[in-house]
C-alpha cells in the first residue's frame, strides 16, 4: 500500500501517521519529494480497509499494491484448482466442463428429454433453473421444489449432475440432490448468502459475475466463500453492461486470461446471457473455449419459442450438438 | 408493444402469430412497409413477456411501448405519494427529508452523539448502519443486534426516526423499533428480500438503486415490494458505475427530473455514496436540492478519520451544518 | 510513480532498472516487501511515459503519483482563471456566463430574433452552428460560412459575443469575427486540431468533454491548446455515455466539483445535450449553478417543433427566460 | 418508425402529424390503444431524423424500426464485401488478413527487420504509425513524413502492402505508397476527415470503432465513407470503455458476429489495444479467429522494452510467429 500525503504535511504529522500504522503491524517507509512525502507500507495488509487510512486529514490518496484476495489468489496457490462437481465430472487444471439446459424447468418430459438430448452431445453436466430472478414480478418465478425434484429424475436418468440456482438460503435443505450450487449474477455481492453457502457445504459453487463486478469484486466475492470454509468455487463469466445496447450484454471474453492469472480458480462462460441470442451462442462458445475457458454453461431449451423463459437465447438440442462439434475441433487444437 | 416480422415472413406465419396474440388478450394491428412487417399490440401487456415473443423465428425485433410498472407508475397515480416515517416526518409531495448519521454504530456515545448533532442541524430522521454489506470478508461487518439497539436509544433521546438497512430478511425482528428499513444497492434486486418486507411489513422502505441499474430495473424492484402489499417505498440516487474514476461513483443527477415524471413515488439523494469524497457532498447535496430532490441521506460521523467504514465519504457535525444551511437557502428559492 | 518490480527480481535487474531511471533525470528510491519489490520516482515525471517502463519484463504494475498535466493544474497556479471572452463577457473567477442559442443557425430572421431574445432574458454570450458534426451523412449538416455571416449580423445587432464550432481548421480564417471556439465533444482528441488552434489563436476556446473522456484525458486535451500558446480554454460538461439509456447522455454534475479542484479552468455545463430532452434543461441548469459551475451553454430555439436539429432538447425563448430567473434566484443564495 | 403520441392527443393534432409526414413522403399509419395512439411510418426514411419528429409537442417518443444506414446494410447487399488490399492481399468473404508491425515507425533498421520477421511469420500486411495520436502533448507524436519513407523501403523489401493511420487530410498527398489508410478510434466520428477520405480515394479505409462508439454509429461512420464514394471500408473492433479497469479497454468480441449480420463489410480485431498487454495478445488474438474475425491487427516490435509507444502490448516477433501458428490451427477447424 502507497499512501500519499498532502502537500504541506508536517513531520508530526508524518510521525503520528507511521505511528498509527505500526498500531497494526504495519512498517512503514517513508520518503520526500518536490512536491508529495509518500509512505511505502511492508506487512500484511489484507486485513487493513484503505479507507480508514484514506479518511486521515494529511492524506491526499491511497494505492494498494497487493491484491485484497487471499485463498483466491494464484500468487499463494500457483497451481489450477480442480473442482470434482459428481458422477467423475470435474472443471479446472485441463478439465472441460460443459453444462447444458434449459433456462427453467417446465416439466418432467422436458427436462429429463433435454437432459439426454444434451448428454447424448456431451455435456458432462445438467442446468435447469428451479428458483428464478426475474426483473419484473408479474414474469414466471420458477417452479421451485417441483422443478428440484424434477431435476432429480433426469439426474437418476442420465447420470448428469445438477447445477442450479439458490437464491434464498432458507432454502438450502431442498438442495440435497444438486451437485453444483449456482449464485446468480445479481446475488454476487449478497454476502450473507455467500457466507451461508460458505460455512453450510462443500459443495462446488458456481459464482456467476454480477452485471457491474470488476474482477476484483468477483475475486472478493469468491473469497467470502472460501474465507467460510469452502475452496470449490468456480468463476463465471456471462457478460457486462455497458454502454452497447446491440447485445442483451457485453461478453468480457479477455477476462477468462486476466482471471486465469490472477487466481487458482477455474472460470467457465455463459455465452446465452452474455448475448441474449440463441444464432450469437454458437460462436461466442467456439471463441471462449479458444480463449482457454475451463468450460461453458449454455441454455439449451427442447421447444424455444414456447419456453417459459429466455426463449430468446436458447439453443435447441440440434444447435448445441453442432456447437459441441466446433468446441472439440477447437479443443482438440488449442 | 411493436412487434417486427422478418422479411419475407409469410401470410400464414402472421396469422399464427396474431392468433398467439389473441390467447393472451391482446389485440394485434397489422401493417405491412416495403422491407417489413409490423404488428402493433393493444391490450394490457404489463404481463406479457417480451421475450416470449422474441424467441419465435418469425420475429425480428420486440419494442416495448408502455412501460411495464404499473404500481409505481404516475400515469396510474398522477399525483406525488407523501410517505410518512414515523414522529411526523415524511417526504414527497413537497416534504423535504433530511437523513442523515454515521456509515456504521459503533458506541453509544457515538450514535446519541452524533443524532443529537444532526438534530439540532436540522436533520429530520437518523441513519447509521448495523448490518453492513462489505466487499471484503476481512473488513468490519457492524454491530449487529447491538447496533440497533443503541439506534434505539438515540431514538429516545432525540425522537429522529430510525433508517437502518436490513440484509437478510431473519433479521427483521429486530427491526421492530426501526422507521425505515433500507435495502441497499447490491440487494436491489434481491426479489425474495424484496418481497418478504413488501408482504409483511408496511413500513416505508428506502430502496437505493443498483450500482447499475437502469431507472426502470429501479421502478421493477419498487413494483416488488408494492406488488406484495407495501405501497411505502421511497427511491434513492447514489450513484452509478461508468468509466470514470475520479469519484468512487458517477452521481446521475437528471435521474431525479426523470423518476418524478415516470412515478408518484418520491426521489432522495445520497451524496456521500456518490461521490465518496467528504468535500465534494457539501457542492452536490445543494445541487441535489436544487433540481428537486425530495431529500438527502448524508453520512456525518463525529470523527470521521477514526470511523470504521466509510470516513472519507463522512462530513463532521460541523460541516454538516454548513450544508443544511445551504440546502435550506436553496429550498426557499426554487 | 511507484513500480512495482514482479516476485524475484534479481538485484542485477533492480539496479539496471536504477540506472535507466536516472538517465531520465529521475532520482529512484527502493524498498523490498515479502512479496514485491517497489520504487518510488521523484523528480519531474510529467515527460515520463509510463507505458516504456510499464514494457519492461521485470515490471509488474506501474502507478502515477503526480498528475500528467502542468499548465491546467491548480497546483501551479492556484488562482482561478478568468477567461475574457469579448464585449466585457468574463467567465471563471466568479464570472458566471451564460451562452444561448439555437443549435444551428437557419435564417437571419431565426438568428437576430433568437439572439435578442436570449439577451433580454440575460444571456451573455450567442452560442448557434454554422458547421454541424451529424451522426448521419443524410442529416443536415449546417449552413457553413454563410452561417457565420449571419451569427456577425447577430452579434452586430445585440452587442453579444459568438460561440460557435469549429470542426475543420482550414475554415479558421472564416471565424475572424467569431468570439470563443468551440471543440466539439468528438473532436475533444482530435489533436492536431487542437495543437492548430493552441498555436493560431489567443481566443477563448470552449473545450467540450468527449462522450467517454475521463477527466484527466479533458485536462490532457486542455493541456495540448494550452501547451501551444493558448492558456484561455473553458472547459464543458456536456454528459457521458454509461448504460443508462433514459436520457440522451448521464450529466456528469460532481466533475464541476472536482476539476475545480484539479484546475484553474472554468467550468460550464450544457444542460440541453446532457438530456436530450427541454422538459429537462431547467431542472439541471438549476442545478449546475448550485454546484458552482462558471455558466451554462443552452439551446434555444425560437420554433424547436421544426428546429433542423436538436428539436427535442431545445427550449423555446419563454422558457430560458424562466430558467434564467431561477438560476438568478439560486447564484444569490449560494 | 414507429411514433408513440401523448395520452390526450387531439384528432386535429394526429391530422396535422399525418399531414407533416406526407410531404416528407412517408405514408402513416395510425391506431389507437387505451392510452396511447401510435402512428407507423412506411416509405423511405433514412433520410427523415427522428429528432425532428420527437421534439414535436404532441409525440411521447419515437423508436425506428429500420438501420439507419444503407450503403452498408448486408439487407440491400445480401454477399460479403472482399477489399483488394494490394499485392494480392484481400479481407472478407473468407479471405483472412493478418495486420502486423510496430506501433511507431522508428528507423530503417526496425521497421524493415520488423517486416521481415512478421513476414515469415504469415502476416499479410505491415501496419506501422507514422503520425501518432497521443494523450500527452509531452509524448512522441511520431516520426511524420519520415516514417512514411521508411514504411515504403520495408514495402519494397518484403512485398507487404502498408497499413498507416490518416489523422489529418493536409497529410493526404504523403500517402501515395500506402495501401490501407487507417482512422483512428478517436477520429471515428471526425466526419470531415470522413467525407474527404471517402471523396478522395478507393484505396481501403480500415475504420476503428471509437472507444463508446455504438455499433451503429460505427456503421453510420462507414455509411459516411461509402456515401461520399469509397465503397472499401474495412471495420475494426479494438475494444470499448466500460467500467473494468483490469485490462486498456473491454474487448467487445461478440460484435464480429453482429456486425456480420448486419453489414457485409469485414471485420478485423485488434488485441493489442483491446488489452494492452502483451502477455494476452496471443489468447485474444486465437478467439477472435474462432469467432469469424475476417483478420487481425497486432502489434510488433523488435524490443518492445524500448519501443517508444506501446511496449507493453507489443509482442516479439517470437511470440507472434507462435500466435500465428495456433490462429492458423483454429483458422483449420473452423
Amino acid at each position: 500500500m502507497i499512501i500519499t500525503l498532502k502537500k504541506g504535511a508536517s513531520d508530526a504529522q508524518v510521525e503520528n501517521l507511521k505511528a498509527l500504522l505500526r498500531t497494526k503491524n504495519i512498517e512503514p517507509r517513508v520518503w520526500k519529494g518536490e512536491l508529495e512525502t509518500v509512505i511505502g507500507c511492508v506487512g500484511d495488509i489484507a486485513h487493513l480497509d484503505p479507507g480508514l487510512i484514506e479518511a486521515l486529514e494529511v492524506v491526499e490518496h491511497v494505492q494498494r499494491i497487493q491484491e485484497p484476495f487471499k485463498a483466491a489468489n494464484r500468487k499463494f496457490h500457483p497451481d489450477d484448482s480442480v473442482i470434482e462437481c459428481g458422477a467423475g465430472a470435474k472443471v479446472g487444471g485441463g478439465n472441460f466442463a460443459v453444462i447444458a439446459g434449459p433456462c427453467s424447468v417446465e416439466g418432467e418430459e422436458q427436462i429429463v428429454g433435454v437432459a439426454k438430448d444434451v448428454k447424448a452431445a456431451g455435456a458432462t453436466m445438467l442446468r435447469g433453473g428451479a428458483f428464478k430472478p426475474r426483473t419484473s414480478p408479474y414474469a414466471f418465478q420458477g417452479m421451485g421444489a417441483e422443478g428440484l425434484r424434477l431435476l432429480s429424475l433426469a439426474k437418476k436418468e442420465t447420470g448428469l449432475p445438477i447445477v442450479t440456482e439458490l437464491m434464498d438460503f432458507k432454502d438450502i435443505e431442498l438442495f440435497n440432490d444438486v451437485d453444483v450450487i449456482q449464485i446468480g449474477a445479481r446475488n454476487m455481492q449478497n454476502f450473507n448468502l455467500l457466507r451461508e453457502v460458505g460455512a453450510y457445504t462443500k459443495k462446488p459453487i458456481l459464482l456467476k459475475r454480477g452485471m457491474s463486478a470488476t474482477l476484483q469484486e468477483l475475486l472478493m466475492s469468491a473469497e467470502y466463500i472460501m474465507a467460510s470454509g469452502n475452496p470449490n468455487v468456480i468463476l463465471c463469466e456471462r457478460g457486462i453492461r455497458t454502454f452497447e445496447t446491440a447485445l442483451r450484454n457485453t461478453l468480457d471474453l479477455g477476462v477468462v486470461t486476466v482471471l486465469h492469472r490472477l487466481s487458482h480458480l477455474p472460470v467457465v462462460v455463459d455465452p446465452s446471457h452474455a448475448t441474449g441470442h440463441s444464432w450469437m451462442v454458437d460462436s461466442v462458445a467456439v471463441a471462449a473455449t479458444a480463449i482457454g475457458a475451463d468450460g461453458l454453461i449454455i441454455e439449451v431449451h427442447n421447444d424455444p419459442p414456447h419456453a417459459k423463459c429466455d426463449g430468446a437465447q436458447s439453443q435447441t438440442p440440434a444447435m448445441f450438438a453442432k456447437t459441441m462439434d466446433r468446441v472439440r475441433a477447437v479443443r482438440a487444437v488449442i
